[in-house]
C-alpha cells in the first residue's frame, strides 16, 4: 500500500492525501491554503488551475496524475478540505463522496467557481457502507469537529483498512450532535487498521479540547452581562460553526431579535436549515448590501432590541464586522455597546493586523469587547492519544501540519510505542510512503 | 479623609490599607506576601513580628502606628489578606471583623502562630450592619471570588462612604452561591461612594472572568474522559476553592469513592462543612502522614475505585502531589493514570520550576495530565468597568498590584472619565493620599 | 514651578512638555504620534491643525494656550519630537531653538507642510548659552541618541534648573561623535537640578544599551559573509541614523559602489553632509522614481558591483524596500541575494504585518535575510540610573511613554530613593504638576 | 553505509552517532544529557554505567554493541560530547581521537570518574591525517565554536567521505583563533561528501551568529561603565569559553587585578594555558574553599582593585556566584556593585529558577546587573546554509536536537533542494539509517 502525501504536509492547509492499493487510488480531501488564497493577485475563483497552482494555494497533485483514481473522499466542508475541488477534481474520472452537509458546500464551491466539473457528488450518511469498487468500500464514522457532519473515513481494502481523519476531536459535551462514536472507533480497531492518517493541528497543545457546552455556558454568561449593561450587542463567529450559532440562539432565550448578517453566514446556515440542523424561523438572515444596510439602520434605532451575528471575526477588510465598525451602514457604535468574538485570532501577522485595525476602530468608539469565547475543533494531545488507543493502528501518517506539528505527533506516537520510519512516518508534499 | 496605602501597592500580596476620618482609623486586610513567606529563612510562624517585617513578608505599618484604630476589617480568608494578622493585629486595640467563614480561617491562623493576640474576632453576616463607633459602621456586600463568603466592605463615615474590595469578580453562573449582589452595589452607588479601593490583580486582562459553572462543565468532561480510559485519577486544586470541590463531587456522580488528602484541604473543607458549605459525608478526608499513607495504599490496590483530591497543585516540595509522585507512599503511578490540575501555575520562576519538576516525575511514569481546568477569582477589565459604573465612586484608589497593574487600572479609569491624581490615585507602600 | 505634561504621557510619541516659572513658559518638543499619522484618513501635511488634533496625531496643547510662551526648544530631529511644529508652533509668538542639524529638519518640516508659520528657527551649538529672556537661559548638553546632534536641554530659571531629555543614552563606543558629556552632566548636578524630565522608552529593559561600535563590527561581519557568498546586497536602516550609514560606508571598504535609494535617505544625509557629518562623495544618492529605476536597473545587470541602501526597513507599503521586492523596478531578486535589516521592527501589529508581507515576498524569491543588526538609541535601566546619579535631581517627571513605562521609571526612581508624588511624578496628557 | 543515530536525536545533549561501512564502525562523540546528570539521585561520577543509563543521562548504545568499532572520535570538549566517555568507551577496544585541548578534557573526565578505562587517547592536530584502519582515515577541519580547538571531523571511507560536526559556527571576527577554514570545507566539498552530520541547536534562529569580537566590544563598554561608576565588579561566564576570558583580560586593560574563582574555571584555563591559549601570568586563579574565601576577603576590603571572574553563571546552587551572593565568604555586596553575566540562561524551568534566586539575592543587596553580554557558539540558519553550500553533501543527517530542531533543519535543507528520507533524514535515538 502507498500513501501519497500531496498537500498539507508542509503547512496547515491545502489538505490532500491519496491511498493507492492494488492499482486503485482513493483521494482524501482537496483543500485550499487560505493565506495564499487571500494573498493571491486576484480572485482565485477566476483563475485557471495552473494559475492557482503557481500561487501555492492548492495542492500540487502531479505525483498521482496518472493513477487510477476511484473516488475523491471529502471529510468535511471546511475550505482547507474542499476549496481545491473546482480546480483539481475535474482531472479525475470518479465521484466525490461526502456527507450530506458537506455535499451542499461542495456544490456551492463548484457553482461559485463555474468551471466545468462533472464529477458526481454523492452524499453518504454516516454508518452506511459505500462501495467504491469491487475491492474498495467506504464508511464514514462520526466525529466531532467544528462544522456539522465531520467524519473519520474508514476505507476498506484487501490490504487492510485505512482511517483518514484530518480534523476531529472528542467532545464529551457537544451541542446539537453526539459525542464522537468511540464504540465504532474501537470496533474499527478490533477489525484492524493498517494505516491511520490523523490531523495534527493542535497535537502540540497539552490536555484535551474544551467542549462546546462549556463554551455555551460562557457565551450565555457574557450575553447576560451585556444585556444587563444594555446597548447594542454584536457577535461574530465562524459561519460554518452551526453548533455555536445554535448556542447563541439558545443563550438569547428570546430576549432580543436575532439577525445573521453576511453572505457566508447565509450560505452555511441555509444549508444547515435544509438538513434540519438549525432553526432559523426567528432569525432574520441578510446578505445583500441593501438588506444589511436596512437591517443595521433598524438596529441603530432600536439597539437594545437586537442581537446581531455578523461575519468577519478575523477583521477581514470588507467583511461585515469591518463594514459595521467603519460606518459603511447607517449604524454608529455608541459608548458601552458590546462586541463578542466567539472565535480565536488565526496567528498570522496579516490576520493579527486586520483584527488590530478592527478593534482599534471599535475601541475609539467606546465598544466593550469580549474575546475568545471559543473552543477549537481540533484534538489536543490527550484526545489524539485516545484515537491511537481506540484504533491501535499498525502504521500512522500524521497530516495537516508543517514538520514541527508532524514532529509533535511523532513524539506522541513514540510514547505509544511507535518508531520513526518504521510505523510512524513524516510526510512531505510530494512524498510517497510505502506501507508494508 | 486619608487613605493610607500600606501594603500591596508595590506587589501582588501583603494587602493592607487604612482609612482615616475625623481622627478614627479603620484597617482593611493584613496579608502575607507569599513568595517572601516561602523564601524566608525559617518558618514564619516561629518568627517575631520584627523578624518577619525584615523578610518583606508582611506590610510595614509604621505610618499608622499611632493612629486611633477602631477596627480591622478582613475581606476574605486568603493568606494575602489574613496572613499578617498574628504579627500585626496585636498592636491595635480593636476587634477583627469578618464573615463567619473568614473568622474560622483567622482563628486557625492565630492558633498556628501561637502569639498572644487578644483582639476579639467578630463574625458579621453579609447585609447586616455592624457598628464600629459612634461615627462609623460597616456592611459586608456579597461578591464572588474564589473562596466562600468573600465581601466588598462598605464603610459608612460622616465624610462619605468607602468601598473596599480587594479581590472580587462578577460570576454570572457561580457554583454554590449567588452572583455578586449587583443591586446592592447600585444602591451603594446611589447613596454615594466617596472612595472605592478595588483590587487590580487581573485588570490587565481583557473581557470578563469565566464562570465557575463553565469550569464545572469542563471538569466533568475531563473526568468522564478519564473514567472511560480507566486508571487512577488524582485531582489537585486550591484548598480554599470550596465551590470547585463541590463541582468535583458533583461531577463524580458517585462513580468513585472520593478522598481529600492533605492538611490544608482538611482545614478549609472542615471549616466549610461546619457552615454547611460542603457535604463531606461521602468523602474520606485524611491529613496525617499515616492516614495519607494508608489511603494511598488502598488507592494503589483499587485504583479505579477512587478519585483522589490532593494538595500541592503548584508542585510545592513536600505537599501531597509531590509526595505521591515521588513514591513517598505505597502508591505507584502506572502508564495511563491521570492527573488533573484544576488550577493555574502562579507565574514566578520558583513555582514554575516546582511544577516542572513535579510534571517531569509524573511524565516519566506515564501519567496523562490535564491542566488549567480553572477560572480566576479576579475581575477582568470589563468586570472592573461594571464595578465602576454600578457604584460611580467620586474617587478611586486601586490596590493589590505593582505599579504596572495599578497603572492598568488608571487606564481603565481614564476611559470612564477619571484623571490621575484628581480622582484616581496610584498608591505606594507608605503613601498617604488625602481625599477632599 | 509648573510642569505641564501635554503629550507623550499616555503613549510613545507626540512629545510635548512645558515648564512654567514666574509667569514665563518654555515648551519642549512638539512631536507626532506616528501610528495616528499613518492611520489618518488622508495626508497629515494637507490637514488643518484642528483636523490633525482630532486624529490624535499631535499633542492637545490647550492647557497652555494662554501662557506667555518664550521659547520652543526642540531636543532632536525625530518626528515624534518635531512633527507637530507646523501645526502648533504658529500659535506661540516665540522662536524655535535647536541644534544646527535639528534646524535643518525643522525647516524641511515647515516647508513640506506649507502652513504660514513664521517663528524664527534658531540654531544653537551644544555648550553655548542661549538667552531666552531676562530670567531664562538655555544650554544644550551633548548626549548620544540615534540621530546627529541630539541634546539634553538645560534650562536655567530663577527657581532652579530644569533638565529635559526625552531621548538619550550613554554610548561608550559611539560612531562619529563623542560619548555623552558625563562631566557636563555631573557639573549640572553639582549646580543643582530642580526637575529632570527624562524619556522612558526603554527603561523597562535591564542593563545598558549596546554601542554603535559593537553594531558596526556585526555589520561588517555580515557584509563580509554576504560579499563572500556573492549576489546582490541590499541594506535598509533608519534614514536619520547617520552614524549607522557611516558604519556601512566604512564596512564596505570600497569593495562595492554604494547607492542610497529613497527620499528620506536623501534628505537626512544631504542635511548631514552640509554639516560635515557624512561624506557622500562616493555614494550615489537617488530619490525620484526615474532615478531609482535607472539605478536598480544598473544593479540588476551588475549585482555584485553594488551595495544598495534603501528606505523602508519597516516594510512600509510604497517605500523603496517594498518597491524593490515587488518588481516595481527593472530589478529581480535571485536566489542567494541578501537583504540586511539594520533596524528593529516596531512592535505594532500593522508594522509587523507590513514586514511580514515584505519578507514573504523576498523569501519566495530566495533572498537570504539578516535582521536586527541594530542597537537602540534609548537608555536602558542602568543607563537611566547613571543619569539620575550624575545629576541627582530634586524632582523627576518621567516622560515619553504610557503609564506602564512611566511606572517602570518610578520603580527605578524608588530604588534611588524617590517617592511617588513627592519627588517623582506620573504625568498624564493634560496634567499640570506643581513642583515646590 | 549506515548511520546509527544513538543519542542527541530526541534532545539537545548526550550526543552519539556511529558510522558503519564495510564492517567497520567509527563512533562520533559520547556526551551527557546535562539536565539528567543534574537531576540524578546522586553523583553521576559515582554511578555504574548501567545505573547511569537508567537515568537517561547518557546515550543508549546497544544498537552498536556488537559492531567492530575502530575509533571514538570526539569533536570538542563540552560535556554533552565527552561526558559519557568514562561510562561507555571501555566497552570498545579502540582509541579515542581528538585535538590536544579536547584530549586534556577527556583525560580529566576519566580521572574524575575513576573507572578503569584503558582506551588510548590520541591527540591529532587539525589538518593532519590520522589513519584509523587500512580503509579509514580522519582529518580534523578547523571550525569556530565556543571552546578551543573545536572541529569538523572528515572521515574518509571507501564508500565516500563523512563530515561530522555537531557544534560549529562561522565567526568572521573570532577572538584568539582563525575563522572557520572555509577553503578546506570547499575542498572537502569538491572531493565529495557522502554524508554530512551537522548539529541543529540554533538552526531555528534566523540570520547569522554574532562574532566574538562584537561581544568583546560590548564587554569592554560595560566594563568601562562599571569602572567609571566604581564599586566591586564580578563577571561570570562559561569556564570553557577561553576566547571570552581573553576578551575580559584585554578589556580590563590592566586597570584592576583579575581573579578567576572556581574549580572548573581553574581546570579549563590551566589546560588552555598549557597549550598557550591563554596567558594567566597576571591572573590569580583560586579554587579550594579557603583560597576562594581569602581572595573574596581581599576583594571585600579593596573592591575597586579587583575584577573577579567566577563560575556559576546559571545560578547553580553551590557554584561560586551563588556562594558569593549568599554570604558564604567574608564578602558583602554593597549598593552599586556590579555583576556581569557574559552568558545566556539555558531556557529550562530549573535553571531559570536558579538564576531567579541568584538575581533576587543580589538585587536585594543593590547589585547592578548586566546580562547576556554573549554570543552563541552555534550556527544559525544562514551559517548552516553556508555549510551546505560549501560542502554540497549527497546526504544529510541533522543531529543534536529534538524532532522540532531536526525538522527545522529539514526545512532549510528543502530550500537547498533536499527531500525528506531521500537525501535528508530525521534520526531517532536507536534508529539506523541506510545511505545508498
Amino acid at each position: 500500500m502507498k500513501v501519497h502525501t500531496i498537500g498539507g504536509y508542509e503547512e496547515v492547509g491545502r489538505n490532500m492525501t491519496a491511498v493507492e492499493t492494488n492499482g486503485e487510488t482513493v483521494i482524501f480531501d482537496m483543500g485550499y491554503e487560505m493565506e495564499e488564497v487571500i494573498g493571491a493577485d486576484g480572485e482565485v475563483n477566476e483563475m485557471t488551475t495552473n494559475e492557482t497552482l503557481e500561487t501555492g494555494a492548492i495542492p500540487k497533485d502531479k505525483q498521482i496524475m496518472h493513477n487510477d483514481v476511484r473516488a475523491i473522499v471529502i471529510g468535511h466542508g471546511h475550505l482547507d478540505h474542499v476549496g481545491a475541488i473546482p480546480k483539481l477534481a475535474g482531472a479525475y474520472d470518479c465521484p466525490i463522496v461526502c456527507t450530506p452537509y458537506t455535499k451542499k458546500i461542495v456544490e456551492k464551491q463548484l457553482e461559485d467557481d463555474r468551471k466545468n466539473i462533472d464529477n458526481p457528488v454523492i452524499a453518504v450518511e454516516k454508518g452506511e457502507d459505500y462501495t467504491i469498487s469491487d475491492n474498495l468500500s467506504l464508511e464514514f464514522m462520526h466525529v466531532n469537529h467544528s462544522i456539522p457532519q465531520a467524519t473519520l473515513s474508514l476505507l476498506k481494502t484487501p490490504e487492510g483498512n485505512v482511517v483518514y481523519g484530518n480534523d476531529m476531536k472528542i467532545d464529551q459535551s457537544p451541542v446539537g450532535e453526539e459525542t464522537t462514536d468511540v464504540e465504532r472507533l474501537k470496533k474499527a480497531g478490533r477489525e484492524g487498521v493498517k494505516v491511520m492518517i490523523p490531523g495534527t493541528t493542535r497535537v502540540d497543545s497539552e490536555g484535551r479540547c474544551r467542549s462546546e457546552e462549556s463554551v455555551a455556558v460562557e457565551l450565555k454568561d457574557v450575553l447576560d452581562s451585556c444585556y444587563q449593561a444594555g446597548g447594542a450587542v454584536i457577535l461574530t463567529t465562524f459561519s460554518s460553526q452551526i453548533a455555536r450559532l445554535n448556542s447563541v440562539i439558545e443563550a438569547n432565550e428570546g430576549r432580543r431579535k436575532i439577525a445573521f448578517v453576511g453572505r457566508s453566514l447565509k450560505e452555511y446556515t441555509k444549508a444547515a436549515e435544509d438538513l434540519g440542523l438549525i432553526d432559523l424561523t426567528d432569525v432574520e438572515v441578510v446578505s445583500y448590501f441593501n438588506e444589511c444596510k436596512e437591517l443595521m439602520d433598524k438596529v441603530d434605532g432600536a439597539r437594545e432590541d437586537w442581537l446581531v451575528v455578523a461575519t468577519g471575526n478575523q477583521g477581514e477588510p470588507g467583511a461585515q464586522m469591518d463594514k459595521i465598525a467603519s460606518g459603511t451602514y447607517p449604524f454608529d457604535f455608541r459608548e458601552g455597546d458590546h462586541v463578542i468574538f466567539s472565535s480565536q485570532v488565526i496567528p498570522t501577522p496579516l490576520t493579527q493586523a486586520n483584527r488590530y485595525s478592527l478593534e482599534k476602530k471599535m475601541k475609539e468608539q467606546g465598544v466593550r469587547m469580549y474575546k475568545e469565547i471559543h473552543t477549537s475543533g481540533h484534538a489536543k494531545r490527550e484526545d489524539h492519544r485516545d484515537f491511537i488507543q481506540h484504533m491501535d493502528p499498525e502504521n500512522i501518517v500524521p497530516s495537516h501540519g508543517d514538520i514541527q506539528k508532524l514532529g509533535s505527533y511523532v513524539e506522541l506516537a513514540r510514547e505509544e510505542g511507535y518508531s520513526l520510519e518504521e510505523d510512524v512516518f513524516i510526510g512531505e508534499n510530494g512524498r510517497t510512503i510505502e506501507i508494508e
